[in-house]
């Protein structure tokens, strides 16, 4: 538990403090008063997996999820999904968030490749109930849909986990992605009344936009996106788990860890709580 | 008539080849047996309204649209588009394309900014009307949302039209902005049922997006939208009328607008036809 009970739901995504070495960055976290923390596969394959898993329970932090499954179209998915659901066991993390990847190289067929999105999770499905890791489809902004994820809508996903048990597939709830669509409010209710929200991820939208628009996102608070209103709206489903805040951008991977981390913090008691 | 009849749908929207004067354009067209152009406001108000619109007519072209009014938000909105159709009627355009405009300063609140929208698009219906003006709501690629267009799927686009009559207000459909929605085909069955699509735009989807991601756009052929397949299900609603090639991007723009226009003509004839 947190000293400060306003703390109780927070959760560090590993990538907001990409550089930010496991180590440090669970020591962080203790002394700023947080028990949860995301993880991400490159992180945590840096310092090593076994090493990462002791530290954590060590420090008596949470893991609240594994960033990241998917890739359905890259070959060798199977194995690596194999192997991120195992990684995601050791640590305790009970959610894999799976990014579906874009369409194949030359095609043009987003109907294939969303197809193909559904059945690949299918496949992984035996695996991940048996290690106790649920998978979490993350519809990603449209932005990326050619080349990073073909899953672009809250809608899209509940319809790709709808032939699995939702104790096995839910979806991925992140602001950044979702904010800009009309129909949001009714799908969250959707993604609740179908008891699929598996994690719920906070990022504030900000423009311009970097080339690439990978490394775009805003700390809750400096953009444009409803926050509060968003977690809101989730909570009023029934979820009661971890909020995580996880940010993609070059000046906040550019500054010490603790910074970021405090300021996640300030902006997540200011404008998401 | 175009002398090629496979041209006889094409229409060269002026945004393809921004730094092509008027008069050079309009010889252009000629030259390579096109009949049908898109034109813009601000190349239009550099060569001179009464000057296009007498050129355009004595070169026997029909304009099939013209870009754009909107901007809801922005301060002088209402006379701005009452002169953007007073121009659009002047230049014999039977269409203005209206991209609505972004987020108020400092406003979180879309709901908000799309109802806006949806009450000045009532305020200029009269005069559109008088003018004999088909006003055109442009849904934009989410990532417009907060800073071009809050309108980010045809769906919303033909909820905002929907309280007036369809000869007053259309929608457009571009394919760069609505190729990534799993629910297009349906809206475009839809639109066309209502007697809605204004005009049809085409321009493909390439990546990496370059920063700002306004000037991104791919010409025909060169992305991964599945163009032709939205030609048919927008014809397959009855739609008959023109359709333009609009590219947005700073390579194509440098470039020599017959160049530029004959590639435009090669990938409409390969990709859309």
């Amino acid at each position: 538990m947190s000293a400060d009970p306003r703390l109780e739901r927070f959760s560090l995504n590993q990538a907001t403090t990409k550089r930010w070495p496991v180590d440090e960055t669970v020591d962080g976290c203790v002394k700023q008063g947080v028990t949860q923390l995301g993880l991400w596969r490159d992180q945590v394959g840096t310092f090593g997996l076994e090493r990462t898993a002791a530290l954590v329970r060590s420090a008596g932090l949470t893991v609240t999820t594994l960033c990241r499954g998917g890739f359905f179209t890259t070959p060798g998915w199977f194995d690596d999904n194999r192997r991120a659901i195992d990684e995601a066991a050791a640590l305790q993390a009970p959610v894999l968030v799976l990014v579906s990847g874009g369409l194949p190289d030359g095609s043009r067929d987003l109907d294939a490749a969303r197809r193909t999105v559904g059945d690949a999770i299918g496949e992984l499905v035996p695996h991940a109930e048996a290690a106790g890791v649920r998978l979490a489809i993350e519809p990603l902004h449209p932005m990326f849909a050619s080349d990073r994820c073909v899953v672009s809508t809250l809608s899209n996903a509940l319809d790709l986990a709808a032939p699995y048990p939702p104790s096995a597939v839910g979806v991925a709830v992140d602001t950044y992605h979702l904010w800009w669509d009309d129909q949001i409010w009714k799908q969250l209710a959707r993604a609740g009344a179908e008891g699929r929200i598996a994690c719920f991820q906070v990022a504030d939208w900000i423009t311009p936009l970097p080339e690439g628009v990978l490394l775009g996102r805003g700390l809750p608070g400096t953009g444009c996106v409803e926050l509060r209103r968003f977690r809101e709206a989730v909570d009023a489903t029934g979820y009661t788990g971890p909020i995580e805040v996880e940010v993609f951008h070059e000046a906040v991977w550019s500054r010490p860890g603790a910074d970021v981390l405090a300021e996640s913090i300030e902006g997540y008691l200011t404008h998401v709580l």
